[in-house]
């Protein structure tokens, strides 16, 4: 096992009713700016439970933040902060919010340049607003841990950035808020989940036997409840189960004392730049392909995984776990393969020259650079 | 799924090494008091790291707090923090120095009564002084929780107690300070890490998918690990596995939201109490009495416990829940019943008239109150 530090301070409530405890998580006299998307809380009563709990309270809203969240509408918010003199920010909403929230908290303080650094230049915040979270759609772990996610539309660019600083100081998450999610909602969320699991478990076995065991933990909790969450929306123990499992799939901790392969993020994120697909659909599509291209290298933890939660024990066990996956994500509806949404390989070589400019190397064995991303894109046609 | 929060602020400093990142972690200008057991660390080479990585800090030491730590003892340690103005408190070895450690933190700020009430009569603390903790032995979890359990020589007491208040810091883990380990304290660790897990699990199905599977992902490092870990002590692999599936065991992650039973602590507690054994050893003689006598309430659980972590689908699935487990302890050289340990049935009465003063009714159907306290007795003999 690899030397770790584990540190997380986020309080998860948890449960039916619990966004009631809004005023025992947010200091009296707080200036609240309320982030939300765009506009489901309204449908789903969600805005009207928060407004409830928050009454005596000062709230200015900040509505219209999009799936990726775009820097030029944060902006905007980033501005109603710094004019209304907004002390706390409380995200309502899904991972997007969240992530914007995150970006807001971070850009308010820093004032001697683009916040934009953040995410281009690796630049580190050095303060920040305090946040917290109502959580209405599990899929991104944003809600526990220190990650966020921003899109650029005009120069379709999409990267991460993250600071211990950007922790939710609290998140509500009260699974009934989501017996309402569209279908292709809840099945990208129970994707990326499963797919944040893999990013900290399908590389090369290390020994850390209980990390290994409780990635399978979370994996087989999606598999046995996640088409549930779509027969049967409604069912509050399998919403419950699906939104825990989001959690702890990117919460840091099976994540400690192990090889990451952030790849399939990383190409996915590019799909989505260029293509404008859902976040769960390319990782639906790149993470076959990724696993298909490093196959040799990924061997033993594809076997571990076939054995252990597909019950396969036979030969080509690295295909079966494969392919068992993919046929996971495609019960949920959610396709594979680039050509299922309409998309040709148009994009490829702009996308294959970004990861040649930033001469990145991924994967757990830093073997996978723009040459093998290429490949990897001929693999998800 | 029931309502929960969870809240847990310790940083885990995890890995070989990380001794010397005590500075990183403790205030330059703390008054320190370092409170130990009865030596080890100064034969095993964990003193001087932490003298060493704490050079230019005021220190005062405070040695000989016991396995199952005494009020009386630790009393002075209280003494001696007032005297001498300590800001801060490291503990330095296991879960009974620690556990201590968080008692003295409670007691320190408490002047106007008998710190024992924390433990006799559940009075909360309201200021404690902060701590942090170099673990040298995988057991009780206390490094990563806020609970304490302390025992009272003049009265044959064993108590627990806990508060927020009373969360380390940080705690550093670094596996290679089990090396050294005495076989005995090494198995009762697993035995302890074992039993906090089936606390939290052994109860009755509410289809919490993903507690459920962490929980046995836990079991199921230390079924594969906890004997290496006696016949290869200074595989560092083996002891991270350990000392990492035991803070899991209790940092509260597995009982999100579960019903818990606490049955066999509570019971284990009296048998330390009046017999004198160590607590690993009460765990495996009462765990499984309490299993056999509530053999009709867990069935369930006992038999998903079967089939999930002891592989086995047949008839009778709870007798060989049961069996397997008794088994394993005794594979790590823990027996499992009282008269293996020279123990008769002197002090049952006094036992049972203990629960009947308390009022106290356990398990998760709060089912189990004197008479039942009795009848598990009888089957521990």
């Amino acid at each position: 096992m690899k030397n770790f530090t584990y540190y997380n301070p986020v309080k998860l409530v948890f449960g039916k009713g619990t966004i009631a405890q809004l005023p025992t998580l947010i200091p009296q006299n707080a200036r609240i700016l309320m982030t939300y998307g765009q506009g489901s809380i309204k449908r789903n009563g969600v805005y009207e439970q928060v407004i409830r709990a928050l009454r005596g309270y000062s709230i200015e809203e900040f509505s219209g933040i999009e799936p990726n969240p775009r820097y030029e509408t944060l902006m905007k918010a980033v501005e109603v902060c710094r004019t209304t003199n907004i002390d706390f920010l409380l995200a309502v909403g899904g991972g997007s919010v969240l992530d914007g929230t995150k970006f807001i908290a971070a850009a308010v303080h820093y004032t001697t340049g683009d916040p934009w650094d953040f995410l281009s230049k690796g630049l580190k915040p050095r303060s920040a607003l305090p946040l917290g979270c109502v959580l209405t759609l599990p899929a991104t772990g944003s809600e526990m841990n220190i990650y966020a996610v921003i899109s650029r539309d005009s120069t379709k660019e999409k990267y991460g950035f993250g600071s211990p600083l950007l922790y939710p100081q609290f998140s509500i998450l009260d699974p009934e808020t989501t017996f309402t999610l569209p279908p292709r909602q809840t099945a990208n969320g129970i994707v990326d989940a499963f797919v944040h699991v893999m990013e900290q478990y399908m590389t090369y076995p290390i020994g850390a036997l209980t990390q290994d065991h409780l990635a399978e933990a979370i994996i087989l909790s999606l598999i046995e409840d996640g088409p549930k969450a779509l027969s049967e929306p409604t069912n509050y123990t399998v919403r419950a189960n699906i939104m825990w499992s989001a959690t702890m799939a990117l919460n840091g901790l099976i994540g400690c004392g192990v090889p990451q392969d952030w790849t399939t993020h990383a190409i996915g994120h590019e799909l989505t730049a260029f293509y404008g697909l859902d976040h769960g659909q390319t990782l639906a599509i790149v993470m076959p392909a990724v696993w298909k291209h490093q196959k040799r290298a990924k061997e033993e933890k594809l076997a571990l995984f076939a054995r252990r939660v597909w019950q396969y024990d036979g030969s080509n066990a690295a295909d079966v776990a494969i392919q068992r996956t993919e046929e996971f994500f495609r019960s949920l509806g959610v396709n594979t393969r680039l050509h299922e949404y309409g998309c040709d390989d148009r994009y490829f070589d702009e996308i294959v020259q970004r990861f040649e400019l930033r001469n990145e190397r991924l994967g757990e064995h830093q073997s996978i650079g723009a040459n093998e991303v290429k490949e990897i894109l001929e693999l998800c046609k």
